[in-house]
């Protein structure tokens, strides 16, 4: 059994059982972000999660071996297509030179790590239309020189 | 004189002058990011912005003009290379399908606007190592149909 | 049951029943642009809609579920090659910068949605040949600056 | 002088003169669309419209014959990147199978020529954000069989 | 039944009956040219055709309707592999800035249709070496201002 | 003196003089293809040609050795974009199995010359709108085993 | 039976009676490359060497028929990544411009066929290493002008 | 002054002088292939060898430092262009796997150096037209294993 | 039976008997790096190898074959994508040239073996964080002129 | 100035006065890759880093404020072609998913930074020909969940 043969599983139970991503991450004590990270295939879980998604949804004990597995991690379009993808890779081209500026003024010359990182998704209601709230939250790592 | 003109003249008199994009922005009225991104040639001012700015900086009249036109945004790498925004870029990839399923959840079938949209750079001191918290906010747009 | 699925069932029925995307659209009360893409899996169908689509075909019940699913939007070819797509690829080359010049100079600094959007073909007899007519309707969306 | 530095010329005179592409179509007595498509390089102009381009813009008479030449009709970006060019690139991804579908059922197996063509901008009010009117008029062609 | 598997049946038959696409082409009063196109999916039959050709193959029923259908016509190597194939893209970029001065000096700023088009292969004998004489036949279609 | 530069000098005289290339073709005693692709750099000319381009044109002694060189063949698109030329490589692709099969059934396994080859143009009148017949002779090149 | 299975079965058989392709060659009378290139499905039989082929191997008469068809000739990666095969693209990439100066020095305007082409490889002992001696022998085919 | 410059330099005083590649092999001591890949920026001269170049050329001091240079080996297209070059790519893409099969069979798991590597071109002259004979010679690299 | 079916099979009795790869390397007295890319199927083994890995796993006899068959070595991903091995592209784009400068300085022209080569993971603790040591060791090989 | 118009001066400097990469390296107290990749343009240097280069290699004060700035770390062939550089690239697409196991079995999940990061190139005097020793040392950093 493969991660993406649970991603499929996972996706047919929760349909079935007409379940939220949220109340997995509650289940499972992760936020909803990382947990569906993790049911895509794109995160490994701990022993003790993997046992409790296991236990919530009703998954095999082969799945909990795949969940844990160290995934390798790929997409399949180098340019997203899908438009909600699409936006935030607009926004890495038009803003990423900008981000570069401010970020390096503010902590130096290194970068965000996308390793040490979270990341979570809110919703700010609003009358003209409510707001997608995205928060990346990435250890800042300096340049070495030696 | 076009954008990228511009742009050189900002920042050779930013370095000549020592001075910061968080000071540019105060002077302003602006946010670091968001001034940031209309020096670099990737957002217009509105006149009065401009003003200020020529104001600040010392620029010229033929600048401020540029300041207000409206850009053609582009970048030149499809696959950024530079390790700051290639970790963007990498994060849109392994995380994409799971924002879509997160945003989507929570606000139904629509995608967040990176027009109406704002971006803000946090620094969040900690002492295994200070943290870049960077926001993304935007406007939901459900699909319509007809 | 996937989209894709559905789109092949509703192909063979279509075919079968020898239906047209005109028919479907007034037994679904939809523009026949918007029903066929909803058909081919590019958009989502409302319970009302699948509904009216699943009774007029006779698909499953299943295929219902399918058809409100929000559906990942890709393609194949990145420049299109069917004559009829390409043709519409090389107006937005050849004609890009140019709406881009005419849209800005009426609404000002800001883009025409993609989302909230409709789209509609026609048909204009013309003696020297037939013409279609394809109109699109999308909201005006301003940069916003913070 | 070659198209581009007729372009140039234009764009210089334009934003000196403070003129619209709206006033230049009614000069010449062509549409905006076509105007402007013209003035980017895009499209010849008969003799008639560049004497009166060159006589309302106050253009030499080599960039008359600049107008007149055959332009080689080329971009710079396979996908195009700009968030206004984009979206309509989007536009044809995700639409163009539907298009195929429609256009066909409507008038048979062929296609809508980008050349025996025209396109028209307009601006609808509306209380929610006015909406861009865009329409493109092309002649059917049937594929010919032999 | 897709056009795919027509073709695929087509290929079996014509083997197994030692057929030639001349002799296809005589039963169905179509060129060889052409009807090897229908065969090979890139182009529909009318029904008279179909059915010329059914009886001629003793393909199906539904063959016939798979011959009928409009073709999405899409190729897999955007830049050609196999040398004959490759040879006419080598032709294309070779001498396409030439075919374009010497079309548009005869007919005016337009183009050769590639869908009211025909096209012949034929043999003249050299006792240095036969030649092959492709024929490509198009409308001439000029650019339309508005 | 480059080709290049050569091309740009016949072009400032073609169109001083207003000549076409059909009398460069005549001066010179070549086809107006095969001379236009020399005047744009993509075959050499023997000396003799390039005596009577350089006397018929008033090109300088430089102009002739560079005409006489031995061309590098490239092109900037490898899809080609301007419309004109892009219908061609349409052909190709939509055409090009055909031609393979029809080619080959009349030859035997090889491949058409893009070498041992030449080309032409001719117009067709046609009271439904001039006809485009394009011409390509090449020498037929079976396979050699060994 | 399509040449791919075919190439499949003649792998199956020679290492199952583990043959090299020299015994394959001298069985058939051709030389070591010919023939795998024939095997691999990239050059097709004539009768005689299929006959012999198909009796040395104890092929299929379908085989045979497979055999003799001509091929399309493609290849999987547009730069080659086996360290064997991308040695000689690097070859082309670097010596390429040298090797046409230096045949067209000797030849004139022209190109080395690859249609009417043989190749050979053979073992040149070395103490400091053994050495491939690869040779390509191709018709030098002079451009023609008309 | 850099490699490209001398190559330019080389150019013009080959072209004034009117000599070969084999002319300033001879006078360099070797091979013309060799000599002209460092001409052409893409190998380094030892100082005996610039020295003759330099000496035989009338070319500066400077020109000698540049010669002996180590080159930064690139080329322009990925897939070559012209022709002459596309067909030693193509022979890689069609006979890539034979040579191979071919070159492992004799030599064990390993490849073809192209750096402790030389090359050869020869004309074998022949009535049916006269043939290029390019002999590649590389040591044989076995695999390492640790 | 393939190297892909082993690597599957290898992959299956790993996770069964709970093995690492430092057992297996142990157990055939190869290094984890070189053994892991055997089973991976990127390097062939010698028969005693081979042996004492079908030995130690429990594999098939085929096994064993195709594990010393040569492999052809080719990656899913021009530009690697998995955070991993993305870092060490970024490396080869970031410090390529660097190392071309030292290795050169240090060892004239040439390159090193990628070939006649070997490659070592080694853990270094430390407190602030472990650190990977990743050591190459290839064949220095000097350009040959000729 | 910017930071390539340093490297071009330090290259110059470096020619000039018969520097080498080692010398500059102890000059400034830094390792001869670490150095280099400065004088480059991919690393920034300290102040005092910078101090001490502009005073051994005779540099301008406004070189010593390019050297300091952050550099945008890009590189102009996806695909390196110059065979040193291509090398590396190999060793990653051919040990990629190796190094992944390796790395992974021996630390967990997670990635070896490339900011965090060293590296050495060491000479290892051999008599079947030197060895180049390229030693990458990166800090482990562990996948974070959240």
């Amino acid at each position: 059994m493969k991660k993406i043969d649970v991603t499929e599983a996972i996706f047919a139970i929760k349909k079935e059982k007409n379940l939220s991503w949220e109340s997995i991450a509650k289940a499972t004590g992760m936020t909803d972000v990382w947990i569906t990270s993790a049911c895509l295939g794109m995160n490994s879980c701990s022993e003790d999660v993997a046992d409790k998604l296991v236990a919530f949804l009703g998954l095999s004990a082969e799945a909990k071996s795949a969940l844990m597995e160290y995934p390798t991690k790929t997409w399949d379009h180098v340019i997203p297509q899908d438009p909600l993808i699409y936006r935030l890779y607009e926004v890495v081209g038009v803003y990423g030179p900008t981000l570069k500026e401010v970020i390096q003024e503010k902590f130096g010359d290194g970068i965000m790590s996308a390793i040490d990182f979270s990341m979570t998704v809110d919703k700010e209601e609003n009358p003209k239309g409510d707001r997608v709230i995205l928060t990346l939250n990435g250890k800042f790592l300096p340049y070495k020189s030696w």
